[in-house]
C-alpha cells in the first residue's frame, strides 16, 4: 500500500509526511461523488437509445462527429443555468503546459520587452456537446472570418449528430442528479429557417418513438423566446437583466407552481424548509398577467390555437409578431412532415434555462410516472432539450451564424425507460462450461470453441471457488441460457448433461426433484451440443 | 465578443483587466494541443472496430461496464510507463467540493481538536481503463474485505468489457499521438489460471480478424515477466529498480536496435540528435548475453521450440521455471482453442511497459506498412497490448487479486486501417432534395418524410446559398447518392427529376453533355420516388 501526499498540481508518491497522517490517512475505493459506474443493463438501455436515436438522425441527414471531452475554457464559455454563482456548473484547471497567449487575430501576445506572454490556459471538462459544435465550426472557418470572406449569408451548412459524457459541478446535488451524464445532440449550424426548428421538433418526436416510448407517453412542446420577451415587452419588461430574472422564475413553474412564481414576481416567499426567497418588487396586476400564462392553454388545443390566443391576450409588438409567425411556419411544417398535436404541442410558458437560446425552444416532457422509493408518484419531467441559438458562433467569429439543435438526455431517459418498467430484450448471458476436472479442459475448450464459432457467446468458468453451487449462481447472475457438465463418465460415453438455467429458474413450482430434473436437463451428444443449444435458446 | 480573466480555479467574464491585454487578448476557436475532432469517415472505422470487437468479447461472456472519465487521483495510482518525471502523465486537479479526509478503514479522519479534516482532493482523469476497473472491482468488495471476510481463494470472478477515451500528458508529443484516445478493453478479475491468460490471446487475435484485419497481417506476441525477471536473476540482477532499468532498456528495442541497448547497458550512446544517453554501468559480457535474447528466436518456431530454447539459454531458477511452465500451459489451451502460430507467438524479449504487469504479457503487432508523408515507409507496430496484473487491486483491498486483461489501441488501429487503404463499406450520404422555391417547401417535405418511412435517409437543403451548385457540392461533400429536383412545371406534370449523383461522380468521360445527363437524370412519377430510389440504391 502506497500512500499519497499532494502538492499543488503536481502529485509524489512516497513522499515524508507527518506521521499521524502516514498512519492514518488511507486509500478507500471509491467513486467521485456525483459520478457513477453503469452496469450491463443499464449500459443496454443507453446503447438502445444512443442506436434507436442516432438511425432517426442518420434519416434526416446528419453526420456523426466528436469533439474531445476536454476544451480550453475561453473557446467554451459559460452558459449554464441556473447557476447564479461563478465557481459553480464547470470543472476548469489549468494546463499543465504553459502556452502562449494570442491576440484575437491569431498572433502571440508579446509584452513591453517583447516577450511572448506564456500561460496556463484553463481547460474545462464540457458541460454539454453545443459549445464544443460551436467551436468546432469556428475553427474551421476562423481564417476566412479573420479575411473577412465570411458573412452570415455565406455560412456553411454543418448538420452533425455527437453522442457522449458531459460534466457539470452542481454544488448542491439533487437525488438522481449526476456530474457525469451523457447527451445525444443534432444540430443544424448555418440555416436561420424555422423549417430546421421544425425538423427538429419532428426528429425529437420521431427518435422517442423509434426509442419504444409509445405516442401518448411523451410530447414535445415548442415555445419561441422571442413570443416570451414580446410579451414581457408589452409589460414594459425590456431591461434584460429584468427579462432574465422573470423568465428564471416562470421557469421554475413545475418546482413551485403558480403561487410561487406570483411570490416570487412580487414580494418574495417562504419555501417548504422555511428559507426565504426574496422578490423581484413586481406590481401584483403586472405579476398576475404574466401568472395568467399558465392558465390560457392546455393540450387540447391545436398549434394554430394557441398562437391565436396569444394573439389575443398578449398585446402586440414587432418582436411578438415575429415569434408567433416562426411558430406558425414551424406548425406549417410539422404538418407537412404529418407530425400532429399527438406528438408536438406549442407551449408559451416554456422557458428552457440555457442563456444562449435566442428563437424557438423545445423540451420533451414523458407523463409516465413511476413510484419512488418513498412510495411517491413521480413524474420524470423533461427528457430533451433544445432550441435556437444564433449568437453562440457569433462569440467566436465575431459573425452571426444561426443554429438551432436539440439534446436527448441519454441517461434521464434511460432512467425513465427502466423505472416505469421498459425492459430491452434483455440479452442472455453465456452458455457456461462447467468445469468438474481441471484435467478435461481441452474437452471443455472445444466445446466451447465450438459454440462461439457457431455465434454463441460460451464462457468457461474460471473462478477460484469451484463448488458446483458457486458455479451456477455465477451463472444466474449473469442471466446465463445454458450450463454445460462433462465429467469422465460422460466423455467416455461421447454425451454431455445440458442444464436449461432459464427454463430451471422459471418452474419452481414442481415439488418432485425427478420430474424437474427431466425438465431441465438434457444428455446431448458431444457432436450435437450446438445444435441442441441454437435450437432451444 | 466578451473578454475573459482567469484567477485561479474560478474564472469571470466581463472583469476588468489591464487595457493592452483587453485590446489584445483574443479567443480563438481552436482544440487544445494534442486533441482532435473525430470526423464522420473516422468515426465509422473507430465504432466499426468497437462494434466488431465487443462481439468477439460478449462470446467469450464479458458484459459491458462503464466506469466515470474522473476518478480520486489516489484511487487510481501512477503506473504509466516511460515517465521518469511525476508532473509528466496525468491530468489531474483539485476537486471544486472540499471534502473529509478518510483513515484506511473509511472513517473521517479528525486533527487534534477533533475536527473533521477537510482537504479538496485531487481528482485525475483516467489515463487507462485497467485503474479505474481495479476501483471498480475493490469498491464493491471493500466492505467484505474490512470484516476479514475476503481472501485470494474467495474472490469472485469478474469478467467485464469496456470502451471510452483515455487521457495523458505527455509534455512531449510524437507525429501520432494524442492526449485524448480511445481504449477497448476486456478482463478477468478473481482468476489467477494461465489458461485465462492463453484465452486473453485468443480473443486478441479472433477480434483483430473480426474487425478485418486479415491472417498473416498481424501477430499475437506473448511473454511472461517472469521469464524476463528471472533470466535477470539468472545474470545476477536482483534488485528491482535495476530489473526495472534493464527492462526499460529492453522494451526500446523497436527504437534503438540491438546496439543502441548494448549501448545503454553499458556505457552510454549519443542519439540521432547529439543527445548522450547514459549507460547503466553494466559489464559487456553480462550485456552480451542480454542482448543475445534477440538474436535467438525467430517467427518461424513453435512455442514449445521457443519455451525448448529458453530452457537452453538462459539458465535456472524458480522464477524461470514458473513462467516457463505457465507459457506451456497457455500453449496447451492455445492449442485447444485452435489458435495456432500463424496467429499467436512467443517471444522472449517482449516487454509491455506498464509498471503493474507480474506475469504473462501480451502485444498484438501488425507488419502492415504504410507510406508516410514523407514517402518513407513505415510499420504501425503494436495496436493492442496487455498482461496479468496480480497486485493492482491489492493496491486497494490489502488482499491479492489476480487479474489480466488487455486492451485494443481503438485509434492507433483506425489509423492503422485508414493508412493502409482498409476502408469500410463506407455509408452513403442521404438523399438530397434540392430546394428551387421557398414556396414548394411543403412538396419537398412529403418527399423527404417517403423516403425516411420508407428507411431511407433524406434531406431537404436548408443552407442559406440557395445556387444550384452550392446545394450540389454540399451533396457531394456528404457523399449524397441521389439529388431530387422539383419545380412547379414538374409538380404540374407529377413528376420529380432524380439525378444519380454516385454515377455523375463516376462517369466523366462522357464529353456530350446530352448524353451525360441522359445516363445520370432520370424523370419519376412523384407515387414511385421510393421505390426508384431503392431500387437503384
Amino acid at each position: 500500500m502506497r500512500f499519497v501526499y499532494f502538492t499543488d498540481n503536481l502529485f509524489f508518491f512516497n513522499t515524508p509526511q507527518p506521521d499521524m497522517e502516514r498512519k492514518q490517512r488511507g486509500i478507500v475505493p471509491r467513486k467521485i461523488k456525483g459520478f457513477r459506474d453503469i452496469d450491463p443493463g443499464l449500459n443496454s438501455i443507453r446503447w438502445h437509445i444512443i442506436r434507436s436515436a442516432s438511425e432517426v438522425y442518420k434519416l434526416y441527414g446528419f453526420e456523426h462527429w466528436d469533439t474531445p471531452a476536454l476544451e480550453y475554457a475561453e473557446n467554451l464559455g459559460k452558459y449554464l443555468p441556473d447557476t447564479d454563482t461563478v465557481e459553480e456548473g464547470v470543472y476548469s484547471f489549468k494546463n499543465p503546459e504553459a502556452e502562449p497567449v494570442l491576440t484575437a487575430d491569431g498572433r502571440e501576445l508579446r509584452d513591453e520587452w517583447d516577450h511572448v506572454v506564456m500561460e496556463n490556459h484553463f481547460l474545462s471538462l464540457r458541460y454539454d456537446l453545443t459549445a464544443p459544435l460551436a467551436r468546432l465550426y469556428a475553427e474551421n472557418l476562423w481564417h476566412e472570418s479573420l479575411k473577412g470572406n465570411l458573412a452570415t449569408s455565406k455560412a456553411p451548412l454543418f448538420r452533425r449528430y455527437q453522442y457522449g459524457p458531459v460534466y457539470r459541478f452542481e454544488a448542491k446535488l439533487d437525488p438522481g442528479r449526476f456530474r457525469e451524464f451523457w447527451q445525444l445532440d443534432f444540430d443544424t449550424v448555418g440555416s436561420g429557417s424555422p423549417a430546421v426548428d421544425a425538423e427538429t421538433c419532428a426528429i425529437l418526436a420521431a427518435s422517442m418513438e423509434a426509442i419504444g416510448m409509445p405516442k401518448g407517453s411523451f410530447l414535445v412542446k415548442v415555445n419561441n423566446r422571442k413570443v416570451l420577451k414580446g410579451f414581457l415587452a408589452t409589460l414594459g419588461i425590456l431591461d434584460e437583466n429584468r427579462e432574465q430574472s422573470v423568465l428564471r422564475i416562470i421557469d421554475k413553474f413545475d418546482k413551485i407552481g403558480v403561487e410561487g412564481i406570483f411570490g416570487e414576481l412580487v414580494n418574495g416567499r417562504t419555501d417548504e424548509s422555511g428559507a426565504v426567497i426574496p422578490g423581484l418588487g413586481m406590481d401584483a396586476s403586472t405579476a398576475k398577467k404574466i401568472t395568467g400564462l399558465f392558465g390560457m392553454f392546455t393540450a387540447l388545443q391545436s398549434r394554430p390555437e394557441t398562437i391565436e390566443n396569444i394573439k389575443k391576450t398578449c398585446g402586440h409588438n414587432d418582436m411578438l409578431e415575429e415569434g408567433l409567425s416562426e411558430l406558425s411556419e414551424i406548425d406549417q411544417t410539422l404538418r407537412s412532415l404529418g407530425f400532429g398535436e399527438d406528438l408536438i404541442l406549442f407551449d408559451p410558458t416554456l422557458v428552457r434555462g440555457m442563456a444562449y437560446y435566442t428563437g424557438p425552444v423545445f423540451e420533451v416532457v414523458s407523463n409516465l410516472q413511476y413510484t419512488d422509493e418513498k412510495g411517491r408518484q413521480r413524474k420524470v419531467g423533461s427528457v430533451c432539450g433544445g432550441g435556437r441559438y444564433d449568437g453562440l458562433v457569433e462569440r467566436l467569429l465575431n459573425v452571426k451564424i444561426p443554429a438551432t439543435g436539440a439534446s436527448i438526455g441519454v441517461d434521464r431517459l434511460a432512467e425513465l425507460l427502466s423505472l416505469t418498467g421498459w425492459s430491452a430484450k434483455s440479452p442472455h448471458g453465456p452458455v457456461i462450461v462447467v468445469v468438474f476436472d481441471e484435467n478435461m479442459m481441452p474437452a471443455y475448450n472445444k466445446i466451447a470453441a465450438g459454440l462461439r464459432n457457431a455465434g454463441i457467446s460460451a464462457e468457461i468458468y474460471y473462478g477460484m471457488q469451484r463448488g458446483l453451487k458457486k458455479q451456477l449462481s455465477y451463472a444466474d447472475k449473469k442471466n446465463c441460457p445454458f450450463a454445460i457438465f462433462l465429467g469422465e463418465d460422460e466423455l467416455a460415453k461421447g454425451v454431455v448433461t445440458v442444464k436449461n438455467l432459464r427454463l430451471g429458474r422459471e418452474i419452481t413450482e414442481i415439488a418432485d426433484k425427478e420430474e424437474w430434473k427431466k425438465k431441465v436437463q438434457s444428455e446431448v451428444g458431444l457432436e450435437n451440443i450446438v445444435a441442441y443449444i441454437r435450437d432451444n435458446l
